[in-house]
């Protein structure tokens, strides 16, 4: 298949775009580089020493005979650029990386807000209005997140976007209707996709567009079967309190001796997923596109559930470290009960690389050989989520 | 009241800042003026000779003695203009007029699309941002459409904002839940108002922001008790296939003997209000902002429904004329039930302008009065939902 991989350059995108060339796919990597950029903005960079996109790409082709296009572009800027490429590839599928994903950065500042409405909103809605105009019959494969679900304890396990509900009629007798399952997002980045799941319903409505949308949960791990070919292929491992996920913060924290900084009770329970499972899941969507047409399809990409304090006593455990209770700089429930259905990507084959099999020592190990390349107050948290959690921070003393 | 007016220059916008004005409140009208720009692009006028924004102040002054200031700012681009306004101001309350607000505009092509989309939801989030930015207790009361709830028949009255569902939890017990009413946007623009719907439900539920989302239904008429206090207090009349709704190009159809274009079967039932009781319902909303507090106070803002083709039947009938059905350039359901709540807005004390109270007349007068100022090739809408409502048009010969 012809595949754009918008993002292709960010932590999914890569090894994502990888993982599609491998399989045979012809793949045009489309990045503005944004995400380098906002390293330097933080102060931080990827714990793993990433290559330059060229450079990637070369040993991408060195080490494997495959080429792989990149073409920079600002999506969200350059909507004329997008629609040429749309006319010259004439891709198959299109897989929408290329949003700002972190939530404690969209919660930064106002500016920071700004930025990621206005620049996520843009470029899924261009996307969306140039494969219209393009008149192509193209499948377009997109990251959303768990997040647009909420965090509040429901007694069911979450299906995957509809939800079958009943309310009275004039006559009282219950009548029943599938919706988009109510979103509750918790932040200004969960926010984002909450408006993309409404673009995305447009659109396939009016247009007849081809939408996956791939509600994903907290990716772990780094390395997946094609980054690990060579050093110059390996992912990015961002562990700073924006852009670094909660298992990867504890891994550091606890590759430099500090304890494990847990937000709230810890008793937060949130869905996760490998990120070699991230790739596999991206190419069963992509190539599962013929099934899709009429109402978007929305799949569950992830493959089993934890509570934040289980996942810091497994990392104590394996690495002999200490938890802290901080407070939480989120506004969110203490603590929550999650279960999800994942039925659609296991039905296409997707078999779930557990936590429990022992695959995180691979990140404890990368953790350690880059522990010269942390940055220690880069770690903690410093995006609040208003001014009752800005108070409760400042108020704390760290252990 | 300390009042700002986004979008004070429109339709909606001038007459509801006049009578503010009137009953006491300290007001400014911010606005790009963009919507007289717009009439440039697409080759139209308003019927009505309305007068530059300066003008308009200036007659306001000479008649009544009331001040209204004027800031001239493009509340999607210059975020930090707005920031000041709010700290210079500190408004009680701001009336969010400020978005691009007709459906066949924001069909046209892929450019209207994109510039309805980044400009609603850029003004409207910058706007939420800043609120919270500047730390006021500052009350928004935004004007968003009856569209968000879409047009399907649905067997209820339509409720004001939320809706109660029931589904099946674990063990197959009813879990009964409040959820904003399922959104079903049938245009960009109104797409754009549902995007609006999830961005104040966040800062409302994140940062405590007090707000008001008014689901108007399609206003008719054109003067209110201040605008036609002088020539040049005269609000807009618009008629083109953009801007024009449907009770406006049927009159000014009748006005130069032209037959009354129904879109499709005209089965399609809608919503409608005076622009008269529009003025009053947000004034209701601004002074009873004391009673918002923790979710978003929606109201629906309709006094009546009605089919299309009884509409045109009506105004036939007032000026003897014929009615013509013609290919509906919208992608939309050929007919449908349609009634909804109002409790709330007559509960502040709403007393309804009736279509049947002869008020019409008004409207009919003002066509008639500046007939010569029509652009007939203007009337008939020439924006197209997708591909197959362009190609039904281009197959009919209009009569």
């Amino acid at each position: 298949m012809q595949l754009l991989i918008l993002g292709g350059d960010g932590f999914c995108g890569w090894p994502t775009a990888l993982h599609l060339s491998a399989h045979g796919h012809d793949v045009t990597i489309v990045d503005s580089c944004v995400r380098r950029r906002i390293d330097d903005e933080l102060g931080v960079r990827s714990l793993t020493p990433i290559r330059l996109l060229p450079e990637r790409l070369d040993a991408w082709k060195s080490v494997t005979g495959r080429s792989i296009d990149f073409v920079e572009m600002d999506l969200a800027e350059d909507y004329s650029a997008l629609t040429d490429l749309l006319a010259t590839k004439r891709p198959d599928a299109v897989v929408h990386f290329a949003e700002q994903r972190a939530a404690p950065y969209s919660m930064k500042s106002s500016a920071h807000k700004r930025y990621t409405i206005q620049n996520n909103v843009a470029v899924t809605h261009n996307l969306l209005a140039g494969v219209v105009e393009s008149g192509l019959d193209c499948h377009i494969v997109h990251l959303g997140t768990m997040g647009v679900y909420g965090y509040e304890s429901v007694p069911m396990d979450l299906p995957e976007g509809y939800l079958t509900v009943a309310y009275p009629d004039r006559t009282g007798r219950n009548h029943s209707r599938e919706i988009l399952y109510p979103t509750q997002p918790g932040s200004v980045y969960h926010l984002s996709k909450s408006l993309d799941q409404l673009l995305f319903q447009f659109y396939a409505n009016n247009d007849g567009v081809r939408i996956t949308d791939l509600h994903q949960g907290i990716v772990w791990g780094t390395q997946t079967d094609e980054t690990e070919l060579d050093l110059r292929l390996v992912n990015r491992f961002d562990y700073d309190g924006d852009y670094g996920t909660v298992l990867n913060r504890f891994l550091v924290e606890a590759a430099i001796g500090h304890r494990l900084t847990v937000h709230g009770t810890g008793g937060q329970t949130r869905a996760f997923i490998n990120i070699r499972d991230t790739v596999r899941c991206i190419r069963l969507a992509v190539e599962s596109g013929a099934e899709v047409s009429g109402r978007v399809r929305v799949m569950n990409q992830v493959t089993e559930t934890h509570r934040v304090i289980d996942l810091a006593h497994l990392v104590a455990d394996l690495v002999g470290a200490e938890v802290e209770l901080v407070p939480n700089p989120r506004k969110e429930a203490d603590e929550n009960e999650l279960r999800v259905r994942n039925d659609r990507l296991v039905g296409l084959g997707l078999e779930p690389i557990y936590l429990a099999t022992g695959l995180l020592t691979e990140s404890v190990e990368i953790a350690q050989k880059y522990a010269d390349r942390i940055e220690r107050d880069r770690i903690v948290s410093t995006s609040y989520w208003n001014r009752s959690r800005r108070a409760a921070a400042e108020e704390h003393v760290y252990g």
